[in-house]
Order: structure tokens, then sequence, then C-alpha cells
């Protein structure tokens, strides 16, 4: 939406021929950019609270690059996922303070100053091997102005590892459980706390795990009610969800 | 956890030999009465916020009777899903007060009183087919004593539907959207809305739709951020998950 | 093998044109009977250490009544699973003594005495809903002669009913872990103990839990080592199994 | 269909001896070339509307080569499609005329000129990463001989991207959605237009798209009618039927 | 869309504060009504070219009349797919004219003249089991007036049956081919013609054909381009597609 | 192929317009019936070496009843797979003197004599479930003018059984192998003997046989080379690719 | 089976304490040679008339070597399956006169020579890209001493390329159908002659094809009868089922 | 679990406000090590009897090697599977005594002394592509001080080769069965033992074996009871099961 389009639809305000409220409804669903191979959102930030997110998976570097060259002058906070060390490269060269967390595949520019304090949102991982997809949990969450703590390697094989950090559980107001091969963790968790869990299955496993197929069907069929279920190894969807539960809370107070 | 366990636990906490953080942990973990066939968790409550709901689905009509006849005494809100109307004539036999949703397959006893103020949880159908999965949600939201508001059949064949109802989906705190077939409906609620969307697939469909397998892996896959997915038919997941969340802003309140 | 095959074998043991180790082998392997639409394998109790067991499915009761009728005259102990009670019927006429344990759709004609001593195989479930597969597993297990206990109801939703029989589990010589949904019972068992845990999925739950898929693969990937897991509502296997473990301990006393 | 072939036919019409139609008939299905390792259908063109296309998946490059050099003298529209930059190289060195489209992995030799003018089809992608798909799809179209438009990037997280090109989307006389992820594209489109929308899954995405598998399965469920769908990945067979639909009407007109 | 509502449109065009085209846009978007358990879509038919059609499906006998009522004052045609006799009994009491077609489960009301001449649709089975799904396929075009032409049991272990017919498969206009079991009856008829072939697997077959799944991949992998797939079992998607290509054509004439 | 186009056909010949060859390769593909919901294959005989065979599974009743008044004329043997006692009874209106193997929902008119001398097709089970598939092979076989042998219950649960009738398995031409469950009959029966083995997985079993999916992966990856696989519960298509195998064996000697 | 023994054996029939039944059936069974990591089965010639064959798939190239250094002394005819180039070198080291089939990963050394007369076994791929696993099939039915013809690229896309040689296809004696794709293939020929068609699915095809699943459901749905289907890709598997069928004829003879 | 926390622990025993019983599940159930990216449980060898185990499946070669050097000085076994030589030359670093089992893809440091008397297991193999998996078994069970016995390549190709080794089958007091592709090997096996059989499906093989699912679902549907399945290529889990069970015995004498 850009000025001319904005002139317009405040003058039909003015004149009245345009309510408020629906001005503020058009407001919502107007304005991208358009670069050829992509429609830039620009307005995603407004409507949606958080700005566009880019998902690198199938995209080519140039695409990437040509993607995040136009959002550095519109947004302030710019997360990209599954990002390799070639297109990290790429976008050092727009942005010399990019931020690129390897294990977790994620490119951060800016981002909202994660706080210590108040409500926090946990990651557990029931392995090592979950903490990839549990950081870029953490991480997009922090991006967006959470205080995030983390537990990690607490899965059932050694259940007294999360039994002793209860008081962790309790504290929490949203909790993301990362957890591949049969992904129990979830369950277990949930079965404990009064609060909502994100269930984040990971391909972590061989065999029969199909590739997260067997946590995700695992954390689908949770007995214990209060489980939200996301994509296999989709960390950045359960933070980016922890963080719209989590603020509503925090906005509340 | 009968009168003698809480008198022993008591008397530790006040001889100094029990911690208060300690007795306040043992507590939130020990009491159910074991009745043979079942275990009944009477102090869910005070871990989850809510009483242990019962699943009918692969019991006997007397093991539920006896389920609930157990239960009577101890809570005020009894909730039995998937419940087929020989189980409820048999539970009316000792609650003459419960109340039985057909078309949601949901048995009521007590519960709180929903109100028709403040924030509210909005549940949106892609179709007429979807409705008995979405009454499981918003009866389950109401009898833990939310607001709910519904707008059913709304599905993506008639966008305009859905799009003139922009305000409500704008206002809800959280939104529950039911779909079957190929569950689009999650993901053009999302991309609208700055709230927790959580979606629920229905095994509504036939040929390809696999049982409902087709909208699950659509609403996991869904390209808009802040979806949170269960079960496949599971509205009581999704009322109970709403709930919690929203409970986190009403208390924030 | 009948009398006649049995004594020309021993003659030519005698006349020492068959070895003793040799004869033992084809001891092991010869006789069954053949009915036309059956051949009883009447040695299996020899080479297995149980007889045969007559899996009704797929049979017509005529086929079912058949077997039975000429099982009788040659072994002690007769179990018939998957068996619905047109099948009792016809198979109490031939056996009078005949027990139909309903709920596990099991008839036991005969058996070997459960004890009430020694060591004991702990069969346990997550829910109600899975005890007829437990049950199925139990009354096999007693009918081979091995004492049995039963704890049931104990799922992760509420785990405080399951660390609250740690005593159990511990005490037990093999344990029985029975559940549908994900099934994370099985990996929670065998992170406490250090004995073996026989993991039966049930195609309890709905959904996305694909008739028993769901915890087929959460008990296929389990992250606690020692976990056998059997077929989907395999109640039989699981027992049997069980017991030839337990036997080993039991003979080694 | 040699000379010596066709000769003999037309003979025997002029005899009488086969009449008009059958000998129309017969022309519909003889001509192909056989060089051992593929049987060269230059009858194609006739019978179809649009000669052979060389699918270069599984093919070594001598044998596209081989193909290649024998259709040159005989048609003028040469597609390989799924062709690797190797390939080219080698069908180069044959047509020095040959374009390459990388993105699309697409081979075109000659091929029709587009036109822009009159009846278009219109190629849209929910994201940038189904564009390779997306480009197969308007080439293909494109070298047909059809008029193509492009509208990339306008999937149903940012929906007023779709929305603003309303007028395209009527205006168009046949549209290609292609997507991955959820596919909810296609659904959307053909919930707004009166013409054929064809469906094209992608297999962008990760875990629980299952390489495509979630796109296809949501769009064969689509619950607005007037979608076709094709395999995943598919865009030439999009361009190919596309192409004989649009033609439909232009020869009527 | 009202009178009241389309009033006040046509004065804000008159006023000049709305252009003609905006105008458009919104006829084409907004008019349903709203009856509680569904929100009928009377403007489809502007949109789409045809009225909103029932799928009865997971719909109770009370849900489909009452739609049906409040149709029928606003449109001449109505289908309604997979009906039981159960529903057309409580159709016919609201619409005497109504026709149930039993083999094909569709209930037609009104509808537009079949016509006998002009392009045709050919409807082709590979055997007579599929006839039912070809039948919903066949009597959805007729009732949108299209000249429809049946083939049935032509499938591929009688080839000549079908060779036989070449010339209806070289005259039609478009054609559905539905096929069960490999379902390979769709890539013969495509590698004969240069129309849109629309395919439509069945459920006809066992064992491996796991309810339509073998021929619905068999029709997505066809080696002849031009086939367009729908949902197994799906007549009317069919049906729908196939005329709003034949209409096409029709009005180019 | 009535007289009328026979005499033309021969005419040509004749006449010296149609070569013998040309005549022949006519003869082979030209004769059908159409009766409106069937075209009925009469030459397949011809072609085959055996009638058409009619699949109940899907069709009426009085489509049933019709193909075969219109088959009764024709040809001398019949057969109807998959055929419940009503389409039977329906059948005995028609023609008397046919037959129904009820176990093997098969029903025979006609059909040649089978002898008890030369060349055998073995059908062995599993277990005793397995008999209904192996009797429609067998039955098949027979009616195709086989000797068939019968070894049915010889499953790898007691191999003795098996090893005891090595002497059948040697003398016998093809074999067909019937199981459900693991199918690990097939290969152990192919490891030991040099003839083609049929392997007919049957939907026999429960829980992770997936209606005999497991048999059939399991069949389709034998280690032991010269097994052939059918469809799940296609006794059927055994028996009759069993006969033309033997049938090759027989007219060579 | 070493000399010692084959002495002993002998011995017992000479002092008629061993039939000469009994003999033969102890030398279908016994002979082997244990290599630690494999036991070679030297007398699976005499039992199945082909010596053991060496599946390279998961071996070392030590381990093939080993395997083939052993089995030289003893055998004519060694063949490897899915060897690749390096395996290659490490057999020539061993056997200077083994030849490579790189196209179809197969190594042959020694075999049966074939003939270019008698009863041939036909084996048709749909496309060039199918060719590798023909010419594991067409090359290990030579190896076994039979006539074998080509006929590739005749897929369905052009049926007149097939029908053009319906000659072929009626003078064959066994027929193999290689397809990947759809794999309509193996229905049409089937449909088409009166003897075994042995169908190879492939995993040639992208998307929706599943690699080679596509295939593979639609072969083991072909309604045509007389299919026999082995594993994706198992060109070796209906080579070697072809030539046992094969054999059974020109034995005749 | 600190010598802080013991000394506290055991002053509450002395002091009387701990009981004994209570204090020994406590200690069952403490001590761990945080060492940041995972929670190391020193104590899991006594509560399962065995020390941790670490599957690299996933871990940088850092984090290996950190969980490495902390187990280092508090247990005497490790066991690192599926490792890479990557990881195998960090972990040397740490510990020069570590030995690598390439084959296997193990790192053994320390562990028991097998030893060669006894009861033994026994690990046998369908070929010779599943010795990888057959020894993480073997190794495993070794290193927990088990006497273990091999068998390799004794498929059911060549069933003698197994029938040749009965004795061994029936000395053994636990068997392991390594099979992919058909995986009979685990049924045969159970088929003729009175004794515990794992069954470890391995990912040998192709085409429909996908990736080891034929020979899971084929060993999960056994008919021979008595059989207890792993994850597909779990030989670990194989080594550890049998060696808890095979403690069993060994304790009871």
């Amino acid at each position: 939406m850009n000025a001319e389009q904005l002139r317009r639809l405040l003058k039909k305000v003015k004149s009245g021929s345009l309510g408020v409220e629906e001005a503020l409804d058009q407001l919502r669903f107007l304005p991208y950019e358009d670069i050829g191979f992509a429609k830039l959102d620009h307005h995603r930030s407004l409507r949606k609270g958080f700005p566009e997110v880019v998902l690198c998976l199938g995209k080519t570097v140039e695409q990437v690059a040509g993607i995040i060259e136009h959002l550095l002058p519109v947004t302030g906070t710019i997360l990209a996922t599954k990002a390799d060390p070639e297109i990290f490269a790429a976008v050092r060269e727009l942005a010399p303070e990019a931020r690129y967390y390897q294990l977790a595949n994620l490119i951060v520019i800016g981002g909202q100053v994660a706080t210590s304090r108040g409500e926090f949102i946990l990651v557990v991982t029931a392995g090592t091997a979950d903490i990839p997809v549990a950081e870029e949990a953490a991480i997009t969450a922090e991006a967006m102005g959470n205080r995030v703590e983390r537990l990690y390697d607490v899965g059932v094989a050694g259940l007294h590892r999360l039994l002793d950090h209860k008081r962790e559980l309790f504290k929490a107001n949203v909790i993301i459980a990362v957890a591949g091969m049969e992904g129990a963790l979830a369950s277990i968790v949930s079965g404990m706390v009064d609060k909502p869990v994100i269930a984040v299955p990971t391909s972590v496993g061989y065999g029969a795990s199909f590739q997260g197929l067997a946590a995700l069907l695992g954390m689908l069929n949770t007995c214990a009610p209060g489980v939200a279920v996301v994509n296999i190894d989709n960390g950045f969807g359960a933070g980016y969800l922890a963080s719209i539960i989590n603020r509503r809370r925090k906005r509340g107070r």
C-alpha cells in the first residue's frame, strides 16, 4: 500500500464514503510489494503481529537475497529459516548485522530483545539430537520478545531427569516439547501441567520412525489433553505459536 | 488422597520434616482412586485445572457407568466424550441432571456456567458435516467456563462467507477451525489473524480423504504460522486446549 | 506320530541304524494329525513347551469345533483366541469344562494351575479400554502356569498412578505393557526397570491412531532399551512370550 | 509410416478396398520410428495435436541425444522435461538453437510463437519455491502457442495478495494453480472462478508434507468443484492440459 | 444479497462513490443466507456458473432437508450427491418434482434440459461396477445442460471393445474415464485423443486396490499427457469439470 | 462377431483383399455383445483360451444375472467370483445346473472335467483360514481342466507338516501358495523346488497385517527366486495363471 | 556335501538302511559351504535347476569377491545382480572372463548359450527408462539358456507401437512386461494373449509414483487375468521365473 | 547425585525421617549430570543394570565427544551406536583403548568380558547383508557379559543350511533372528524352538521392501508364537534385550 493508495483511502474516510471500521479492515489486508518471483507481505506485521518470515527451503540463494534486500528497509525483524551457510554468506553481504545460528539453520536480523524476566516459554527436548529443532523454536520466540528457558535431554528413558525439573514445568507459561523417536515426552509433560504444551515431532530416529512419522502420530494421539501439534521439525512454527500464546498473558497484565 | 494421608503429610510439614514446596509437589501428584478396571485421577482437577474426562470409546457401558458413579461424589464437572445413547441411558440413571448433546456424542454433568461476556473462543467450521466435532469442542469449552461463539459452514468454496465475518475473527481470543476434506480453512483463518488457531481435521469426506488424513496433513503443513493441530475428530481436545489458552488471558486481566 | 511310526523309529535306534541324537531330532519334528482342513500339530507341546493354540479368526464355527474335537483327547490344555460367543457355544458342547473369558474373547480348556507365589508377570495397561487385550495376555500366561499380577489404567495422563506402583514394577520378573493411542506407557515403564518389557499396542483410539499404528510405531521407536514389541492387539502373543521368558528363571531355581 | 506404406494404403482407398473413414483411423495409429532403445511416435502430432515430448528422467545422456537426433528432422517442436545441464550440453551439440530454462529443467527446440493477445492461461503459485514447476507449466503452454500470464507467490498466508488480483483470475480462460505444503491455493482459486483450475501439487515443504503427498491429497479433496489434479511436480502435464482446454475455446471463436 | 443490499450498492454506483468494476467484484462475492447450521451460497450461480450443490455425506436428514428448503425458492437447479433413499424421501416431501437416480445416489431438482445435439461429453467406464460413479458424472453434466454420451464396460481386459468405438472417442469434446482396479483406461484413452480426459478412479476392486488408491495413483502417473484427475468416486466433480470445459467451446461457437 | 460379420470377413479373404494373417488378427480382436451396462467379450475364449469371468464385486444382482443370461447361450463354461448366496439364487433361476462353492464364493456353470491324472497343480495353505481363497484357486483350475491336489494348513509354525510332504512339492508341475499373516510359506516352498510358485497373500490376520499388506509385501520380497505374486485374496487369478502355465507343459507332451 | 558325506550316504543306500527315495531327498537338501560371512548353497543347482545368484546390494566388495571366489570352482554359471563397477573390477580380478552389463548392473560368468531358435521369452518395456530392469531380466533368461526377444518403448501413450507387434506377442511363450509410472502395459498385454505375463514394476517416474508403488499396485490390480507380479525393479526375478516357465514347455517337446 | 545429596539422604534415613525402602526408591531415580546439551544418566547402571548408551545419530562429533568425556570417569562400559569413523577418531583421542567395529558402526570402551561358557545367545542372519546389524547385536551382548554364538546366512532360500544347525538352535538360551527382505527367518526359527526369539528386521532389500517395512510387518505377523520384535536395523536393542533375558536364567542357576 503505497502513499497514493493510502491517501485515497483516507480521503474516502474523511468524506464519509468509507466508515472507520471498514477502512481498518482494508488496512489489514492491502499492502504488499511485488518483486516478480515474490510478493512481499509488508503488512503482515500489522495483521499478524510479526513480519513475514523467509522459509529458505526450495528457494535459490539469489531469491532469498532478493527477498531480504526488499524486506530490510521496511521491517525491523527478519527471520530466515532452514538456511544453509551459503545463504547466510549472501545475506551477510546485505546485512552485516545478521546473526547465524548454525545448529538451528536460522538467520536473524534485528528482532526484539529477549527479556530474562516475566512469564517464560520453556523449551524441553527428549534428547541431544533434538536440539537443532528446539533452538529454532527458542530463538524464534526470543526474537519475538519472549523470555525463553531451555531444558534439554530429559526424555523418558531417564524420567527422573524430567521429574527433577518439575518446578520449571510448573512455572512456565507455555511449554514446547521437542522429541523424535516415539515422542512420548509431550504426553508426559502435558500430563503434569495445566498449560498449553506445543509438541514438535522431529525426524530424529531411524527405521520405523519413518522420518518423524512415529513421533508425529504419537503426539497427535496423546492421552493427556492440552497438546498442540505442529509439523515435523517445525521449530519455527512452535516458537511462533508459543509466542502468540505467551503474548496474550503478558499484554493482559 | 484420603484424609488420613493428608493428615500425615500436613504433620510432616508442621514438624518441619517436609518443606512447603515439597509438600505442594506431592499434592500435585498423589491422589487417585482404584476401582479395579480404572484408577480415577481425582486430583487431576488440581494439577490440570480440570477434572478427569471419560473417553467412552472401547469401554463397556458398565465400565463407563462405574467410573462416573465414583467420580460423581468427588467432582462438580464430568465430561464423557464419544458417548452413544446407550451409555447416556446408563449415566442418566446415576445422574438425572446429566445433559446429552447427541450431535456431539457428549455427556455433561455440572460444568461451569458459560458466560456471554468477555474474551471468547470462536469455533468455525468449513461445512455442515463438521458440526458434530465443532460442537464437541464448543460444549467442552463452555463447560470449562468460556464464552464461545460459533460460525459454521464458511469453507473456502464460498470464501465471501468467511470474509463477511472478519470482524468476529479479529475479535476472538482463540479460534478453533474445524474442517474435513482438504482442511484449507485453518490456513485461511490463520493467515488473517494474530491469535492462536487450533485446527481440528475431521473425517468428513470420502475417497482420498482417507478418513481425515488429507485434512490432517494439510493442517500440519499450513504456510500460515500460528496453527496448532490436534487429532482427527478430536473436538474435545481442541475445546480443552482453547480453554487453557483463553484462561491465560482472562487471568491476566 | 502314531505308535507304529514310533515303534519303527525305536527299532532303528536299537539296531544302531539311527543315532540317539538323530532320533531326538526326528521326534521334535514329526507328529501331526491330518483332518483335511487342518493339520493338528500334536507334537508342538514337546517342541515348543506348549500345545497348539487355535486362532479363531477367519475360521468357521465348524472348523474350530472340528479342530478342538481332535485336540481334546491328546492335550491337557487348549486355548482358542479371538473367539466369539457363537464359537464358545459350539465348544462347550464338546467340552463342558471349557471356560470363556468374554472380555478377552478367549476360551480355555484345562490349562496349568496359576500359582500365587514366586516370580510373577506384571500386566499393566494405559487405560480401561486396553483391558480386553491385557486379559488375553494375563489369562494366557496363567494357563501356562505363571503367577500374574495386574495393574490397570496407569497411563501417562496421570503418571503418579504408575509411580505409586513402582514397587510392583521393581518386583516383577517380566512386564507386559498394553497401550493404545500414543503407546507411551511402554517407554515409561522400560525406562524404570531392568527387566524385559513386552509392549502390546492396541487398536484403542481414533483418528490418527490408525487402528493401532500410532501405538505400534511409538513402541518400536522407544528410546528406552529392553522393549519387545508384538502385533497390535496380540495379547496372546505377549502372554506366551512372557511365559517362556519367565519359565527360564523359574526352571533355573 | 514410410512412403511405401502410405502408397499402399492410398492405393487401397483408390481401389475402394478401404473406405475413407477406415483409412483415416489407420492414419491416426500407424507411424513410428524404431531406433532400438526407443520407438519414436512421429505421428503423435497428428493424433494428439502436439509432438512427442521427451521425459529425461531415467534416461542416459546418450539415449536422450539419440532420441532428439531422430526427432529433429521430423518435427518443428521438441520439448525435453526434467533435463539437467549435462543433457542440455549434449542437445545443444545437435541443435544449437535449443533453449534451456534451467529453473524449470526444460529444453525447448522450436515451438510455436507465444502470443500476447487473446484468451490466456494464468499460472499462479503459492510461493517462490513453487516457481520451477510453474515455469515448466508456463513454458510448455507457451511452446504450444498459448498466451500465458504469471502470478507468483500469492499463497494463503497473505490472502490479500491473491484477492488483489481478482481481475486476472476472472479474465483468464484456464488457471493453473501450483502449490506445495498444504496446497490450499487450488481450493481458494477454484472457489472464486467459473473456469477450469488445474492443480499441481509440488514437493515443496518438509516433514509431514511427505514430498508433496499433503498437497496432492488436499487438492484431490477440494470442496470447490472444477479442480483437475495432475501428478506432484508435473508442470509439463498441467501446461499441456491447459493448452488443449484453451485451444477448445480459441478454435471455437 | 437481498434487494435492500442491492439497492444500496447500486445507489453508490449511481452516485459515483463506487466504480462499475468495483461493484462487479462485490457482486461476485457477497450474497449468502445464514440458516444456522449452514450458510447457503445463493450467489454461487453467478460466480461459478452453477448453483451450490449439496454433498449429503455426514449431514443428517434434517440438515439436508433444511438446506434444500431454503435453496428451492432461489435457484432453478438443485443437485444433492451421495444421497441415500431416506434423504430422498425427505426431499420429495419438499419438492415432489425431485428425481432420484438410485444407482448414482443423486437427487436432481430442475436442472437444464440435456440436449442431444452439438458438442458432447463422452463418459466411458472400464467395467460394469464403475457405472454408479459414471452415472453421477453423466447426470451432473446433463443437469448442467450438456449432451452426454455413454460407453460402458470397455476396460483393457478386452481392448477391442474400446478400439471398436474409436470414432466416438475422436468425436467427443471432453472425455470422462471412470475406472477402478488398476485404472489403466484413462491412459489408454488419453493416448488416443487430442482432448481433455478427466480420470475418475473408483473404489471398485479388492485387496491391494486399497479402496481406489491403486487406480488413483495409476491415473496420476499416466504416461499419456492430457489427463486431469479428480478424487476417488467423485463422479460429480468430473461431470462438473467436464461441463465447464465443454461450455467453453459451445459458447465460443 | 456374428455370422454376418464373419461372412464378410471371409469373403474379403477369399477375394484376396484381406490376407490370411490379417484375418486371423482381426478374429482375435473383434467380437463382443453390447447389453448396455456391459459389453460381453464373447471372443475371449479364442483369444485367451478361456471365456470371460464375472467378478461379482460391485455389481447388482440384476447386472450379474443379465450378464450370465447373455453368456449362457454362447459359452460352455461360466465362472462368477466373489458371489454371495443372493447372487447364486438369481443365477440358479437361469441355470439350474450351476454349482455354488460357498466357502470360495464361487459359482461354476459347465467347466471342463477335472482329471485325476497327469501333471498337477498343488495348492498349499499356511492355515485353515486361508482355505476359502485356496478353494477359489483350486476350483478355478479344475474348471479349466487341470488336475489339482490340495495340501492345507502346513504353515511355518509347524514346518515338519510341510517337510513331510516334500514329495508332493517335488512332483507338482505348478504350486500355488496361499498364506495370510506374514506369508512366509511362499518363500519356504519356493526355496525347495524348481517350478513356478504362485503366491497368493490373503487378508487373514489382524492388527499389523493391515488386511493382507504384510503378506503381500513379504511375498514380493521373497529371497527365493521363482515366485509370482497376485493380488490379495485373488484365488481366481492364481488358479487361472497356474492353469495357463500348466497347459504349456501338457501341450508340450 | 563333501566326498566323505556322500560316501557315507551311498553306503547306507547300498546296505539298504536308506531307501533310494530318502537318499534323493537328502541330496536335495544337504550340501553347502561355510565361509564365515556366507553359507554357499552349492547344491542349489540340483534343487532349483540353477546355481545360487549373488545379490550385491548391502554386501561389501570384499564379501562379494569372497563369495564368487568360492563359487568359481564349483559352478559353471555365476550371476551377480545390482553390481556396481567397483564390484565388477574386483570380480574381473578373479574371473577375467566375467562380462559386465553396465546398464543392467549385472555380472555374468559362464552361463548357458542363448539360442536363437525355438520357444522364446519376449521382454517388453513401456519406455526407454525401463530398459535397465528389462535388460536384467533378458540377460538372466539368456544366461539360463533361453531364446529372448526384446520389444522396447511400446507404452500406452502410443498404443499403435504395441499393436503393430501383435504377432510377436502372439508367438512368444512367456512375456515379461516392464513398466514404471502407471504400469498399464501389463494389463494391456495380458488382455491380448493367452500366455503368462510376468509384470515388473519399475521405480521409473516421480511424484506420486512413490518409487514404483503406483506401478506395483496397478499391476497387482490388473483386470486381465494371467499376470504374475514380482518386486519393483526385480528384473532378475522376472527373468528367472520366465525361464522356469519356459523350460517346462521346451522340456516337454 | 553428588556426595552432598547422598549425605543428606542418608542422614534422613539414620534419623528415621526416611524409611529404608523409600530411600532405595529415591536412589533408583535421582542422579544425573547436566552438561548443557545433555543430561548424563549416571545412575542408569544401577536402575537398568547397564550404563547409558550413546546413540550417535543426529549428534555432532563434538556432542558425542563431550558426552563420552563425561561418562569416562564414571562408568566402566561405554557403547556408542551408529557411529561413523569420524566420530571414532574423536573418541579415540579421549579413550585410546576404545575399540571400533566398523561393520557394525559400534564403539565399545571397556565392557564386560565375553565368556565362552554357559548359556549362550545365538545370533542368526538370513543373509550376508544382514551381518552389520547382527554384529551390532552380538557385540552389544558380549559387552554385557554374555556368551554369543553366530550363525550367518541361513535364510529360507536354502532352508537346509538352517536345518543343518538345529542343534545350535535347540541349545541356545535366547535367539536373535536378523533378516531383511521378507523376514521369514524369524517365523521359521520360532516355529522350531521353545525359547524367546528376538526378531530384528533390517533395511536390506529394495523396491517393495520399503526400507525394512516388509520385514517388520512380516515379523509382527508371525504365526509362530514367542517372537519379540524390535525396530528396523536396531541391532543394539536386540542385543540388549537378549542380554537381560539371558541374565534372568543365569542368575537363576
